[in-house]
């Protein structure tokens, strides 16, 4: 995410997502150069961004808080994107660049592509490792394993892996970026493909959660996740900001208590930051919303509310158990209690 | 309504609504040179806006289609503003005029102000008479009796007067102009002064309207017109378009049995089309919309479900009668039957 996407708007071309510049991976291994290691890079997010934030959730359930910092970009963007300016002075206090770029820049002088968040930084050198957020949560899930937490859960089971990659790949057409190609569309009929393909991709999905507690198994997987921070952002952005307003996802029950029931558990709805989230669209997309004015809605005490969902079985991490506290320094604004 | 509200998003004060320019007053009496006639007037509205919304409710109501004729304007403007495109030859066939200044020009030569609807303009002559949105509907209510229909109800029953002006006083400030306040708010503080005080009227008329079927005494009055116009809008664009968004109509338990309850009453829903209503507002506007695209949502099919409201008891067309079918030629496209 990032590089400008609000721009596209004035696009004459179907919005098209850019594939990811910087692939490295880092493994257990260390086969490509940048191997596992505890303190040695830095996880840099925006906590508007849907595909930054599955790093954040992933990195929550999996307790590397401690093995992977955290630095968080200011929801605005400058004209040099990203930028620490929540920080003291402006500036990451562990890499001390005012911008992402930088880190990009470290990696490959002049290079060609936009700057963009989740983003992973090697901290002795400064360079970006990898910006490629398909994969990153993947190698969170199996390449850090020697720096999971006990009790960590396995979101991404071997025997069920199949079944997750063709869930989340529909998921990622229809709806993760769906809703991207409905805001973005400069056109009727664009746009008109796009938001039918998000509320068809919906009521399937409905139909899968009526039975079942979770997307794919009896356990929280990656699919949950990547699911999660679509829904999350819902009704906040991607309702009125993106046009996708066939219903609310408080108007869906079963999505709607899907999701509520993954914001209660502890490392979704304690990553999620509201503010961030609606301020980011509504100023930085000004090619929809000009005016750049933050809409006072939805109320959100409703995510607080019984979910009902237990009544499904299912066991959220399997044989582990739900992560601590959040980190000092990393807590979130509360989200209202219901009736508040 | 007209004057391309739009622009105003552009401007640097406040929203203000225009005065009408015209408020001459059409009466039995025929005291400012414009009896009560059947046949020699004619209303012009968009069926996309809530002002002249009013008169399009009121003269069903009233049983005045026979006596007051109809022009429809096309829900886009143009640069001369509202236009009979939707007629052979984009012609008003009556009017035998394109565009709805020209009646406008025929009174005032030059004259200053823009053009808006409700209009209604003297046959014989071509002259625009009045364009007062708010004394037009009390007038064929109270001036235009002898040629309402047998057991027409008394949509401004004089007992009652002052309680109704109070009621409609604070609805429009809040909640008519309220939502088009929050709409084209120009800076961060003025949508949220505008937006707040929609919902705060919301939630006063939802406690209100808990325990009585009506706004005011037990019948359909003028105030319930009003306030109807609005509401029937606010899921389609006020929610998304103008980001009056804490809640929509369909998530208030009162507020939206409420508004079926007249929607399913004939003379209120069968004048309603919701494809002149987006197309108007999110094409019309692009200082809010650049793109004009029109959403795909919301689904309609609500409107017909069952409102329990009959519980409440009241009565209501008084001791008068429901009024016949809509005469031929103004029906309007049917919203989907629940569960279609």
């Amino acid at each position: 995410m990032g590089e400008g996407e609000g721009n596209r708007a004035y696009g004459h071309k179907p919005f098209k997502r850019s594939r990811s510049h910087f692939s490295d991976r880092i493994t257990a291994d260390g086969r490509e150069g940048w191997p596992v290691e505890a303190g040695r890079y830095r996880l840099v997010v925006s906590r508007a961004c849907p595909w930054a934030s599955r790093a954040l959730v992933s990195r929550r359930l999996l307790g590397l808080e401690g093995a992977l910092s955290l630095a968080v970009a200011d929801p605005l963007q400058d004209d040099r994107s990203w930028r620490f300016t929540l920080d003291p002075d402006g500036r990451d206090p562990v890499l001390g660049i005012s911008h992402l770029a930088q880190a990009y820049e470290a990696r490959e002088p002049g290079h060609p592509g936009g700057v963009s968040v989740p983003a992973v930084v090697d901290v002795p050198s400064g360079k970006l490792v990898t910006n490629d957020y398909q994969q990153l949560t993947l190698d969170l899930a199996t390449e850090w394993t020697a720096l999971h937490r006990p009790g960590a859960p396995d979101l991404y089971p071997e025997p069920l892996r199949e079944e997750i990659d063709e869930v989340m790949e529909d998921v990622y057409r229809d709806v993760n970026n769906g809703v991207y190609r409905a805001g973005f569309a400069t056109g009727q009929a664009e746009y008109e493909e796009a938001c039918a393909g998000v509320f068809r991709r919906l009521e399937w999905l409905a139909d899968r959660l009526a039975g079942q507690r979770y997307l794919v198994g009896d356990t929280i997987t990656e699919a949950d996740i990547r699911l999660f921070t679509t829904l999350v952002r819902f009704d906040p952005v991607y309702h009125g900001h993106f046009k996708c307003n066939r219903w609310k996802l408080a108007e869906n029950a079963v999505l709607w208590a899907y999701a509520r029931d993954l914001f209660q558990t502890p490392g979704f709805g304690d990553t999620v930051d509201f503010d961030h989230i609606k301020r980011h669209y509504y100023q930085v997309h000004t090619g929809i919303n000009p005016t750049g004015i933050v809409p006072l809605g939805p109320d959100l005490d409703g995510w607080h509310t019984p979910h009902d969902r237990e009544r499904l079985g299912g066991r959220p991490f399997g044989e582990g158990t739900p992560p601590g506290p959040v980190p000092a320094g990393e807590e979130v604004p509360a989200v209202p209690a219901a009736g508040a």
